[in-house]
């Protein structure tokens, strides 16, 4: 009991502080979006490429989330848009606390379109609001189709997911109708877009629901 | 602090608890492996050829950790093996209580080799000892390289390290000699088998370390 007792304090104490960065997005017009995935699902590969894809139309800022190093702040560094890197350490998620502070070091009035990469983590992270808009998923298919049933605490706090690798679908035992139908059991309403970060097949339609996210947010 | 306080109650636990289950496994005689991974390595793949493969020759239990779903106890159970399912709910990693009493259902003075398949996550199942011989982590392929950099705790607890999904390594950019490096900066003396346990190639040298273990735990 003193275990479950804990755990409420700082789940509690964490949605008073994502309610917190909520209404601060929501004052500057910041779309913010909250990935989260397996680690290796591709989620600094997807922000690579529609960093320099929607580049010049939409401002944009990441905050990196790992246990440890900087390299994806630095990759993300190097498509020009301000990456923010924070370390978890022991830790296996982001935090509502560890978001306001990071977002202090972005210029809000000027970014329209906030990515928060969450640690690498399929299971951790579906607890902890972080005052996003959205929670989106990444499930890459090398990742075996059952995922969403397996873990559907994740499927269930996400509304969006992002189907990850396309490109090495041929190469591949991967049923995508049965993943998406999957998904659907936890999540009815959940968006789905199919993507490969590396050949940019199915990019487009991500980019226009995260231009109208962006236009409803500002 | 008090946060701390709790995590180190529990661990304390889990360490008493593991100590009992590895006094057990060696009474009994049996090769305990604990397999971590990010979820979709295809650590329940690994099992179900090392199972085959092996079946007549050892005597094998697998215990299954997931979130939700008997999924993967079903596949094991299909090649012929005792299996054991735990559903952790919310939980993101075994626990040794779990796994003590998952434990009390194989008949141990006729298992030669026992598995346990924990939750897929790269994070929490590094800090909580079953009682086994190794921490087997599963990298597949298509993660990348930097991974034992980025869950460095991980990489530290286990010492065996299984590289999976080879197979695959011709469509992707993945560069095997850089992702050994980086798991032996982290575990200078980590074990390190390449195999891909859709084709069986590298599989022969993992059974060949497996019977090396059985032998010398019976």
């Amino acid at each position: 009991m003193r275990r479950i007792a804990v755990e409420t304090d700082i789940l509690a104490k964490n949605n008073r502080l994502a309610a917190g960065n909520r209404e601060l997005f929501g004052r500057k017009g910041v779309f913010a979006l909250n990935l989260v995935s397996s680690p290796g699902s591709g989620k600094t590969t997807i922000l690579e490429r529609t960093l320099r894809d929607l580049a010049g139309k939409v401002r944009c800022g990441v905050i990196e989330g790992d246990q440890q190093t900087d390299n994806d702040a630095v990759r993300i560094a190097a498509t020009g848009a301000p990456a923010v890197q924070v370390n978890t350490g022991a830790g296996c998620h982001l935090d509502a606390h560890m978001v306001s502070h990071a977002a202090e070091k972005f210029d809000l009035d000027h970014t329209d379109l906030l990515f928060i990469e969450n640690v690498g983590n399929l299971v951790c992270p579906a607890a902890f609001d972080l005052g996003e808009h959205h929670k989106v998923v990444v499930l890459s298919v090398t990742e075996g189709e059952d995922k969403p049933l397996k873990y559907p605490q994740m499927f269930r706090a996400a509304d969006v997911m992002l189907i990850n690798k396309t490109d090495l679908l041929p190469h591949l035992e991967f049923d995508l109708e049965r993943c998406k139908e999957m998904a659907r059991r936890v999540t009815p309403e959940i968006v789905i877009f199919e993507v490969s970060a590396r050949s940019g097949e199915g990019m487009a339609d991500w980019y226009a629901w995260l231009e109208k996210g962006i236009a409803a947010a500002g």
